[in-house]
C-alpha cells in the first residue's frame, strides 16, 4: 500500500464535491470508495488489508488493462462515471474472450492532486455500477498521485473447469462468428472529434462499450475453437487469430448489417460505413471460430476459415483501409 | 488488449536502444519483453492471449500497487532496471504481509511515446530479475502510451491452505516484532535529494527495497496474529494495526539497532536516526504481532501490545515527528 496523497490537514467542510483529492487525502478517498462495498460470496477479505483474499476455482483467468487520460478517454467527452464503467467493461471482455466468467477486479487509480473529489467518487460509482452489471466484485485497489489520470484494472475470472479458448485453435472449414457491436465506438469517436454529440447511440458506445457479458462462456460451451475480444478492430484482431492459428480468414461484407447510427456517421463524415465496421476498435465485441453447425444463438456468421497464408481478407480481397477496397488484391 | 502506440512505420535499423517506443510499436515492445519468458509450472497460458491462465490454490491473495514517475521513482535517481525490480518487490511484500506466497504478476506499463526502447527493456529486465528472486511468474500485461511513466503491478499469491493474517488480530499481552530493514530507503531518499549518491547501501535501499521474501509465511506458520507491510513508515503502518485491532502499541526505542548507513545519513543531515527508523517508508519490512513465546527466528521484538486507545507510542510517549520526542505526552 502506498500513501502519496498528502493527508488532509483540515476536514474541509461538508461540500464533498468541490474538495480536491489533495484535501481529501488518500485514506479519505479510499474510505469513501469502499464504504458499503458490495461483495460476492467468494470474497473472503475485501479492501482494507494488504491484500484481498478470494475463494477461486483453478485454473484462474487473469488480465490487466490500463486506461490513460487523453489516450483512452477524454474528460471533456466522457463523464467520470462513464470512465469507471468503461474501465471494468474492457477488462471483463478479456476474460469473456478466454471463455471465462469474470469474478473480481482490483483497481489502481492515479490522479492529479487537484482533481475534484467528485470526479473520483463518480468514477468509483461507475466502477461499482459496471461491476454490478457484469457480476464482478471490486476487491482491492491502490490510490496515488500522478500528472494525468491513469487507471489499471486487473480482472480475475473462472473457467468453471472448462479449457480456455485461445487464439490459436481456428481450423480451415470452420466459420467466424461475431457477438456484439463493431464500429459503433469508432463512429462515436468520429463525431466527438468533430465537436458533435449525436448520434447519441454512437457517442454512448464510445463512452461505455456494450460488452456481451456471458457470451464468452456461451461460445466456449458451444465449442468455440478460438476467440478474441475486438478492441483494436475486427481486421486487426482477427489478424491475431489468423496468425496464431496459421490460417486464412475471409470475411463477407454482406454479413454485416449497417446499423442506423453507423450509416448516419458515415454519411456525415463522407466515409464508408464498412470501414467503421472492419477497422473500428473499442466496442469489445467477441469474435470466435466454430464448426459450421455449432454457432450459438446470438452469434452472427461473418466469414470462414481457410487454408493459406495467415491474413484476413474481405470478399476474397485484402482491405486497403483509407483507399477503399483493393479489387485487384 | 489495447493498441495505442503507433505501429512502427519502418524497422528503424538494428540500433535497439536508441529507438523510441513510438518507433518500436506496442507489439514490437511486447514481443521483446515476452521473448523466452520463464514461467512456473502453474502457468497454463502466459502472455499473448486475451488473458493468462493459472493453476491456483483457493483462497487466493491478490493485491495491486501503482508506481508513478516522479512520485514513486525518479528516472534520474533510479535505473530502469531498479524501477522494474522495485515494482515487483513492493507488490510481493503485500502478499507476504497476508502470510502468503506470491506466485504470479501481471503488469500494466504506460510510457511516453518518446521513451527510449532501452528504458522499457531494462525495466522489463528488472521485472524479470526480481520475479526470479521472489519466485514469481510474469504472466501478462498491457502496454500503452501516457504522458509520464505509470506502472501497475497486480500480484497473486497462495496461502497454502492457511488462514490469511489480517491487521485486526493484535491482542493485549502479545509482542510486536519486525523482520527486515526500516529507515534505509528514507535515508537514501534524503541523500539523493541533496544530490549525493552515498552511503551507497542507503541509496540502493531507496532504489530497490530488500523485501524479506518468505518471512510472511514464516510468521504465519509461527502463529502471527496480525501483520502489515511497512510501506509508509513503522508508526503509520502499525497505527493501522492498532486501529483495526482496537489496541495500543508501544515500541521500545532501544530495540532498534541503528545501522551504520543510518547513523551516517542522520549525522550528515543533522537529524535523529530514530526518526528515519520510525517514520521512514518504502523499505517494505514486515511487522507482526505474536504471543511472546512464538516469535520466529529472524524477527526482532520491538514492542508490545496493550489495552488502551488505538495508538502507537514509543517508550510510553507519543512521537512528535519533526519536533522530536514529546516527553510530556
Amino acid at each position: 500500500m502506498s500513501s502519496f496523497f498528502p493527508t488532509a490537514s483540515s476536514a474541509g467542510g461538508s461540500d464533498h464535491g468541490h474538495r480536491t483529492l489533495a484535501e481529501v487525502g488518500e485514506f479519505g478517498l479510499i474510505d469513501e470508495i469502499t464504504a458499503d462495498l458490495p461483495a460476492g460470496p467468494d470474497v473472503v477479505i475485501g479492501p482494507g488489508d494488504d491484500g484481498a483474499v478470494l475463494a477461486v476455482d483453478s485454473p484462474l483467468v487473469c488480465s490487466v488493462d490500463v486506461l490513460i487520460q487523453d489516450v483512452h478517454f477524454k474528460p471533456q467527452w466522457s463523464s467520470a462515471t462513464d470512465v469507471g464503467r468503461k474501465s471494468v467493461a474492457v477488462n471483463v471482455a478479456d476474460i469473456e474472450a478466454m471463455g471465462g466468467t469474470a469474478t473480481a477486479i482490483v483497481v489502481g487509480f492515479a490522479a492529479p492532486a487537484d482533481t475534484e473529489e467528485r470526479w473520483a467518487l463518480d468514477f468509483a460509482r461507475g466502477l461499482r455500477a459496471e461491476c454490478d452489471t457484469a457480476g464482478v466484485s471490486l476487491v482491492g485497489g491502490d490510490v496515488t498521485r500522478s500528472a494525468q489520470i491513469a487507471i489499471s484494472v486487473t480482472v480475475l475470472g473462472t473457467l468453471d473447469g472448462r479449457a480456455p479458448v485461445r487464439r490459436d485453435g481456428a481450423r480451415p472449414g470452420q466459420v467466424v462468428a461475431l457477438c456484439g457491436r463493431v464500429g459503433w465506438a469508432a463512429a462515436g469517436l468520429a463525431v466527438l472529434g468533430r465537436g458533435f454529440r449525436s448520434p447519441r447511440a454512437a457517442v454512448q458506445a464510445q463512452q461505455v462499450p456494450e460488452v456481451p457479458y456471458g457470451q464468452g462462456k456461451v461460445a466456449a460451451l458451444a465449442g468455440a475453437t478460438s476467440m478474441i475480444d475486438i478492441s483494436d478492430g475486427l481486421l486487426a484482431d482477427l489478424g491475431h487469430v489468423a496468425e496464431r492459428s496459421g490460417v486464412a480468414i475471409d470475411l463477407r461484407s454482406d454479413a454485416f448489417e449497417v446499423a442506423e447510427p453507423l450509416q448516419a456517421v458515415a454519411a456525415a463524415t463522407g466515409s464508408d460505413p464498412l470501414k467503421l465496421i472492419l477497422t473500428g476498435g473499442e466496442d469489445h465485441a467477441l469474435a470466435a471460430t466454430f464448426a459450421a453447425d455449432r454457432v450459438p444463438a446470438g452469434w452472427t456468421v461473418i466469414g470462414a476459415v481457410h487454408e493459406g497464408e495467415s491474413a484476413v481478407t474481405v470478399d476474397g480481397a485484402s482491405w486497403e483501409g483509407e483507399a477503399g477496397w483493393n479489387h485487384y488484391g
